[in-house]
């Protein structure tokens, strides 16, 4: 593993498994709130991540009882008490540091390799933003989620409003979690038919686990094959049918020019385990 | 409770709670069938609600024993029998016509504050295009739907099979209810996942028990967090993943400052009940 | 029936009942696979039903044990071995190949008449791109899909990607199949809430008979009703709420004077079966 | 003409020509600067002429010296001095503000019939948001125009900078004028190629006289024909070609049904003119 | 020159230079008068330029006195006069032949080879269509255009409404001609900073002989070069800056490994003209 | 000036006059041809001013004889020549490349402060990359550019082609240059109505000269105004017009609450020159 991710304080990255990435949210003390420091430290990592060829795939996971239990409002002071510009430039500010925040997170959805997230004990507030960027969510049945930001007077800035409508298909649903800020357990969400979830476990050592054979799974396959299809579907999740087809077409002018094709094909059809590929 | 509601005939307004109305749609001999009365006075109050601070969140039903058979026919007629205009210019006027139905019940959609349906008995026909335009769906169990349209040989033009496939992510189902016009319940819906609501009744009593509860919760909070949220969910519908989070920070460049974030976040922190905020 | 059906070799097309096709994919004894020669066929096929009026409604299956094993990697070349040409112009080969294979399942798409799919056994790879251009998909219960492009080292170009994350609510479910290209049955996705399907039944037989009925019922429908809905509801898919109600209105300008509304609206209001309506 | 334009009083509106309004804004003595009342009389009367069948074109222009010297500040107060509303809810209520201010010009540009702006004098700030919402645009060489609100410490928001980089085709210019708030004659513009502008007259009168041939000369065509294609161009200014060449093709599904087709056709082959038309 | 251009009776395609194709509408007599028959031979020779190696440039001209005096009137009947269909049957009939008419001018606008187009005479209604469908237009200064379907009553159709916003950059001007359906000549556009046209000769043996020159210049580039260039430029019209820019460089992930890349680079530094391509 | 402009090796930044930087490509002995660390410091350099309360415009030029000869070839290479890897993966490697060229200009374009490109001598391939990236455009008379990229082989990937078609209103024009790569002069430009300049000048000091005047101009206007505008018109080329006007209120929802409105209002009316303003 390279060196790089020695250096991140509040983010610990472990190799599980060949081209598998455990990285944890690691400030279990404070329940993994984010302050500004470990919320640029998430953006670095999957930054890091996107270029680093001996990682395939991605588990997200928190340290501790809980994944993560938001804002850490301790640590990140969005206003400056002492700030005596007009409203229009103390909102200028305030649009630079949304940004920054959003982006940080952003980095895991553009992240070229897929990212699982796995949730267990509090999942709040900003948990929730870090959850929609990810490509598939699992979380342990107990687990306990809210879009809190309405509790704080806010609509939240940083990701659930942007991309729940997205990524979850009752809208029904999505607007009472959202405007009642209510916890709702991920058992419950599960009576709802899992629309957020991939699976929903019974305990944490399952679900990692479940997890690790998947991210297993996941990296035995052609990084090509693997990278082209996050990348195809997050631009389809966006644009009209027709111009994704287009998309997917150009991608793939280049994209079947691969070794993977072979090797890929012969192993599957002759019913063998997907073989070592080159680095992507 | 502004008196501009008093001048509304088949529409009723009832304050059945700390900034929460109840709005009934008020025809019951008909089974409140939509005559263009019914229609306008529709956004007539769902434009007033937008404005009227007394006001944060509705509960929208039926008076009697249905919520909505749909159009009256005998109450609507869309084509003058007598028109001897051209195909062309009687097309332009059912233009009109047709623009100005969907207009009312986009009222409903852009309603700063959140709408609630609460659905029981029949919810047929143009009953759906209201249903699209709420942000949160609930029925009774043996509430019985359609989009009926295709049995009078039309395409439904006011709302629902604009709306339904951005708010239930299950196209197979879509396409049968539209094609068929067949009849469900809400109870069969429950079995699909309940992707239309977010929850069935056994009863009626219960459900605005239920309903009522929430819509409180959600009045409790505070207004700028609450109608931001909304207001953000629907642009998030609509618009590329990045272009709405540029929205939301924009957004927040003024709504951030608000005193309600200071006294939200305090009783949220002290665990206490959400303070009285200013209006909105 | 016309003649055109007769020269298919690959696909069968019989009626089977007022106004119903079934559509067989006719390669039993390779599962169906798909070489270029069927998958010419498809988009030949869909383009008569398009025109045809003597069908409103389309069952899609495959005749034998399976659906569709994919694509006949023995019957399909997309490279060709002696192409000495630089990459940029093999690419360019590629793309026409892929836009043209793309092309053959938008006609069914695009068709104005609705496509029901009855699923069953061995429903792999470009079976699924199939499965997400038709209106309403139905299983049995032991029918077995996969995603399966990435175990061959490739993004799936001819629309899965591109559909899916229209045309079904979990977007966690979504990146699991099409990153694992694990094999899933219709029986699993069951336990999902059914996102992918209608219904899933326990047998073919069953299947069969329940896709006719309904098949049969829609065709009963005033086609003027029927193809105006299917081609709304595939625009508002792809457009603003706005944009997809405008275009709904304009459509009705000239869709609502059909005889079909009359003669439908007094059979449905006297509670009798649709009447016979003209060729469409 | 009906009787409801009598009812404005800083609007005129006069009959110059068959099927051809004037409308003048009619405050000299301010030099037709803007407050709220006249404000909302140009939306209203523009409401009023898409609806109105004796209207079939408006020319639109300032009676007095000047066109419009732009907001009477004197007449508008955005802010209400003694609002002590936080900065969220100042926000909210200046964002209705706006909004109903744009709407008003907006009428303009949805207005059915096309409008011919002739400017004369001083165009300044809001006249120009009014000049980008009309179909054509001439104006006198030395009418001055400028986009002026950087001059007052704003980005212009009633629609100048939302529809300049939409119907002129010279971004350097587009943001020389808006980004220095300078003067420019129309005479300069002249030079730049006319883009903002159909043509530059020497004198008013010559101008009146032009605008008004070629106002009488577009009443004089088919109402079907003229208002579908002012519709058409402006949804083809917001669509990509594919949407909207299948909008066209919708429309015409109803349009081309008008005894307007065979009327205005055997005119123009044997050279007359255009013959009368039904109103529309 | 491959044989398939021989079918063709009312469209000549010779070759003038080095993969470079003349195209001429060749019906004189009738001054190149719009039928069915050499609408779908436009359609046809297009399809086969875009797949055809021995084309990289089109010259497009009308043989005779005129380049296109529009539709064909005797020789196009959108309506059938003995249809008895009711009004949504025929609207559906009409949508079917606006969108085969429309789709034959876009295999213009989507062949990947360069379009030139030379008007001179009369470039009346449908002539326009086809021009816009063009990547450059030049003209005589004494060509006459209109476009002229006001004057028939009703809305272009084809393609006119649709482009004309997209690549003329003075919007007062194209309301102005497709309002009044009014002649004017290139000579006048020539005044207006010619916005529609790249310029505009005194003569047509002039025009002729610069065109070609600039055809052959074109068609002596790398075809990667030109074909990407065209296909970019086209995209980049349609969308945002930001997906055009994901766009062409997905694109150029296979475009960039060309041969053609190194040969022209070589010549191009030592100012050496530009080497054969391999054929594309 | 802050200390971090003098670590830039290539690029050199002037405070020219109150809040008003010149930005020098300074590589005059390369005709500030283009090798990555120039490229890269373009991009740090305007990133930097986006935050730099110091500056509120900025003039961007070459030193030397020429603004920019275009990529130095010496200086990149976008291949590695002893790369080993399959095409795909040699695909991946350039998409990363582009998309970080393309990130650098990309900066220009999003930074808050408007950028005035003066142009002289060579502005060939890349210079107009980023010429199409800036504001406002003004040239010497004898400035010659070119997109040249198409004599090299390629498709230009980044930007030209992508903000071209939306910043220049002839297509015509664009078609020409980018598919024959000739040299053009700003004088030649000047002759088709200078769509792509604001002016042309004689010489290089009258154009220095009258630059600098219209960037203090800018400069002595309140920022709040100018940056809001800038970003605003960038949104405005991107989005519908509704879309745009609901952003420019959602902005001024915080921005009209500055005290630069008072300030510079009472200036503008009193006809006094613009005030200080606090920093932004």
């Amino acid at each position: 593993m390279q060196k790089q991710y020695d250096s991140l304080k509040l983010i610990k990255v472990e190799n599980v498994g060949e081209f598998v990435y455990k990285v944890s949210l690691n400030r279990p003390s404070k329940f993994n709130a984010l302050n500004m420091e470990i919320w640029k430290e998430i953006g670095d990592c999957f930054q890091w991540i996107d270029e680093d060829p001996d990682c395939r795939v991605v588990i997200l996971q928190g340290e501790g009882k809980h994944f993560c239990s938001g804002l850490d409002l301790g640590g990140i002071s969005l206003f400056n008490e002492n700030d005596t510009n007009d409203s229009a430039r103390k909102g200028r500010n305030i649009l630079k540091t949304i940004k920054f925040m959003q982006k940080q997170f952003t980095y895991i959805d553009e992240c070229s390799k897929p990212v699982i997230l796995a949730m267990h004990g509090y999942c709040l507030g900003a948990a929730l933003d870090i959850a929609t960027a990810c490509d598939v969510r699992v979380a342990t049945k107990d687990a306990i989620l809210s879009v809190k930001e309405v509790d704080i007077g806010m609509a939240a800035d940083v990701g659930t409003l942007n991309r729940l409508p997205k990524i979850v298909g009752n809208h029904s649903w999505i607007k009472d979690i959202c405007l009642t800020a209510r916890h709702f357990s991920a058992g419950e969400a599960l009576q709802f038919g899992i629309f957020l979830f991939l699976r929903v476990f019974d305990t944490r050592e399952e679900m990692i686990n479940e997890v690790t054979k998947m991210a297993k799974l996941i990296a035995s396959k052609s990084p090509v094959g693997v990278q082209g299809t996050k990348n195809v579907l997050n631009y389809a999740r966006e644009n009209t049918i027709e111009n994704s087809l287009n998309y997917v077409a150009t991608w793939n002018m280049s994209q079947l020019f691969t070794d993977d094709l072979v090797k890929a094909s012969m192993a599957s059809f002759s019913k063998q385990p997907q073989p070592p590929f080159s680095k992507l």
